[in-house]
């Protein structure tokens, strides 16, 4: 099975209470891929400007990620963004952000990729969600994001990607401003009458709860005593959890819930450093050790 | 093994945002023995005024508690509470409070509570705390819970209990308070260093983290579409949590996870009506099986 994500490559600068880290690699076209390459070998559908350093190109394939479909465009500047952390390092801001690239027409699925059978869309545009998803009519199992500004601007055609997907992943602000429930249980319950065999709702530092068709699933975050940059943890998280299902082929209840706990680990990793860094030093024995750390911390 | 729990019982009214509820029996003294009575007769101390009603006391009789350390006080009134939840139904305020009889002498032990083994300090002052710990020279297990009011205002007293207790169980709030630490991973680790053997963090809807001395444990809440009431959460996780410690004497790291899970789940009913009225409808063998599920929910 072939594993594709589409999302945003960003050059961020990143400002947390203790420091600030200048023209790191971000975005959900390089945190997905790079968590998801733990499990399997996944391809990017992103665009970028010709000012993209080499040196991100080469982080691409530190992680064996299959690039073909990562366009560099001459004369083009690739998507940048500035986020400040609030003090509790949960909240933040965006401080200055540069669309460029994202203004431009988006990256058309190259016949090569057409394939795949796990689709990844991360956040876009929902009528560019909704391309995508009909280019690949073959997909075995498709899952999404998205973000407040389409669920407020964008809410009908929203809704009809969300009819048509396997999966559902927001955060819980998110749920709530989709089903005017604050309760993430009841948002939850509300989402998957649209459609999605499960939703997804993911709570930060406070873990994740999801809706399955066939049940429910609820995991704390893995005890972290070391917060560096929370930027990409969404993302590495739907990463190794997408990575994991394009392995196994398990969508039940209990292959989803481990999918959840790999996310869950992969993501605590994530977050100890700024960028890829943490990640680039990480092997699937790492991942697997602390899994097996995060399943007796869990077990009753 | 015999489990003592002092606390305050209150009459409160509580407002949600969809109604107010006046009149209530609530309070540590009632929420936690009520809990713990699932599994085994709980002792508790508290002095209530003569306004107290009688079926407020058949609601001690319907859990089974040994009251015969509730003192009635001639002449005096009972604490009274109103609390105001937000429209999260996390945050609340306190509207209106009459300390009543909480202002007075508390009460002493009886003599015939002096053999228990198990002691769960609820929230009181501090000094209070350590005369009643003091009182039970021959216990095996000590918990204590706390508050910002003694935070703030009787720091050291307050170092001085958590010194001498087993188990610390604060929410994180509280440990942020104590510690200076937002993160509550790293409160926990700090709080460990003052000498409890166990430090328990509650996160209210988002579960409960417990650093042990021979490791971590983390719980998600479990996944509740229904919240009426709030009120006593705390009180009814610690309760049924202490009530199977006092039943098993499991105290290891393996046990206190059990324990932090029957607390989850147990607390989980209360928070469905109000005041004692879901607790009164419950049987040890809902608990189990609510437990069962919750097992299940968590499974990696």
């Amino acid at each position: 099975m072939s594993l594709i994500v589409t999302g945003a490559v960003c050059i961020d600068t990143i400002t947390t209470p203790s420091s600030t880290a200048e023209n790191l690699l971000g975005g959900s076209g390089i945190y997905f891929p790079a968590a998801a390459s733990f499990f399997t070998q996944p391809r990017v559908l992103a665009a970028v400007g010709d000012d993209f350093p080499d040196d991100f190109l080469a982080t691409f394939d530190h992680f064996n990620i299959d690039r073909r479909g990562l366009e560099i465009r001459k004369g083009s500047k690739t998507f940048r963004w500035h986020g400040k952390y609030h003090e509790n390092m949960n909240g933040r801001d965006t401080v200055g952000i540069e669309l460029n690239v994202l203004l431009e027409e988006p990256p058309a699925l190259p016949d090569f990729y057409a394939d795949s059978k796990v689709v990844f869309l991360a956040v876009d545009r929902p009528s560019n969600q909704l391309n995508l998803l009909n280019a690949v009519p073959d997909s075995t199992l498709t899952v999404m994001d998205t973000i407040d500004l389409y669920i407020n601007q964008n809410r009908d055609e929203l809704l009809e990607v969300i009819r048509k997907v396997d999966g559902l992943i927001i955060n819980d602000s998110e749920a709530h401003a989709l089903t005017g429930h604050r309760n993430p249980i009841v948002a939850a319950a509300e989402l998957e009458k649209l459609g999605p065999a499960f939703i997804i709702i993911k709570k930060g530092e406070h873990g994740v709860v999801m809706k399955h068709r066939d049940g429910w699933a609820a995991l704390p975050a893995y005890p972290a005593d070391k917060v560096v940059d929370p930027t990409g943890a969404g993302d590495s998280f739907a990463g190794a959890m997408m990575g994991y299902l394009t392995e196994t082929g398990d969508t039940s209840l209990i292959g989803l819930r481990k999918a959840l706990a790999y996310g869950t680990v992969t993501a605590s990793f994530n977050i100890e450093d700024f960028s890829l860094n943490r990640m680039k030093t990480l092997t699937r024995d790492n991942i697997d050790k602390r899994l097996a750390h995060f399943t007796q911390i869990v077990s009753i």
